[in-house]
């Protein structure tokens, strides 16, 4: 169970929502629930829909207020369906695990999730240092809460599934990726060499190194591969000399 | 609405559960429902779950078999949240939902949903030509129906969505991607050159040339960078010469 991430319910109207919330959590590894201020609960209809998630509802904290619910939590993220007028950084689901599953590294994340059917009010939203929008048909935009909790603990899921075995991969090869630094150093000896070659001209440089640096920065080199890649840059410069 | 994948629950139980199924289809852009021999149906639980997608629920098309839902569809997919012993090719759902939103354009999509407790009996699966897994808690992996439904509808509206995407982009530019054909033949020449600089030795190749199409591969090189690095492997042969 992952304890660094807190589902926030605020004014949930439906008790059976609040079951079905704790259900989605639990299929997705997802262990903290706050609720401000619900209009029903405890009851037979959450229980009914938790559908053996009740350890998630027994430990269900109830507070008052929104504010109380995240006072300790280093990333707020609200859902909303309505992209609002006022401005404010919006995230996409899947981008918005990546952030929060790196968040998680240096404290507790909150997702809060409005009333079923009004969402957040402006003022809980001024709470938020993200939005979080689900993807979905235009037309028909308003998903069940717990829908819109499960497509967010889903992505949760697989995004620390993810970060869990990137940082495997890093820890078994020696390598990892390529840094920054070394990335630049290799395209000032790619122009170098290309110059030498006469295929790149220096007055009329056009899109070349443009276009190769996209197509690197796009493979995201291994360091072992741009070793590779370096080597072959000199055996290149070696034939001139 | 798209109408070439069909959603079919088979056996329901509880009408909230089709009824909620309704409304997330109709989230994600999806219309066209089968439901096999439900237990009860129409009910006002399904409608009240709809919650506004009562055209689906009106649409549903009810029939007796598995084997009447899916005659005229093209590919087959089953949910399982159970490893099943027996071997049948499984897909995560997002590998899946790239895979559906390819087949159809090639005819009707059917994903299979088994009834709430057992899901798909084995003759169920038979009718399958892959089986799809949500990626979850294996220590609490049975998800309501109505949310694997949300799931998996998400994921196809993300791959059609990509897939549109990718295609004006593919209409944009004049090239596109290189077929594997161009691929090969860069290789080649890209040995060729390597062994000229004697930087590979045809004698000990080691992983070289394995190390060097994994990372051009993952690239997924355009047409018109193939060109740049094809000319500079021409440019490095002039040189030689």
């Amino acid at each position: 169970m992952n304890s660094s991430i807190r589902i926030i319910l605020v004014n949930t109207t439906h008790p059976g929502n609040i079951g079905a919330v704790a259900r989605a959590m639990k299929n997705m590894d997802l262990s903290q629930l706050y609720l401000v201020n619900p209009r029903t609960f405890p009851h037979p209809d959450a229980t009914a829909r938790a559908s053996g998630a009740d350890d998630i509802l027994l430990q269900a904290k109830i507070v008052n207020t929104l504010e109380e619910a995240v006072a300790d939590c280093v990333c707020v993220m609200g859902t909303s369906a309505r992209m609002r007028d006022i401005a404010w950084p919006l995230l996409e689901a899947r981008e918005a695990a990546k952030q929060i599953a790196n968040e998680t590294e240096r404290g507790m994340v909150a997702i809060v999730f409005g009333t079923e059917h009004s969402g957040l009010s402006n003022s809980e939203l001024e709470s938020c240092h993200y939005l979080i929008n689900i993807p979905c048909n235009t037309e028909f935009s308003s998903l069940n809460i717990a829908a819109a909790v499960q497509i967010i603990s889903y992505e949760i899921f697989l995004a620390l599934r993810a970060q869990q075995t990137q940082a495997s991969i890093n820890n078994k090869e020696e390598d990892g990726l390529a840094t920054q630094l070394e990335l630049q150093n290799f395209y000032l000896h790619l122009r170098e060499v290309l110059i030498d070659l006469a295929f790149l001209d220096p007055q009329n440089p056009r899109k070349l190194m443009h276009r190769l640096i996209r197509l690197f920065n796009r493979a995201r080199l291994e360091k072992r591969e741009l070793n590779i890649l370096r080597g072959i840059l000199t055996a290149v410069e070696n034939l001139r000399n």
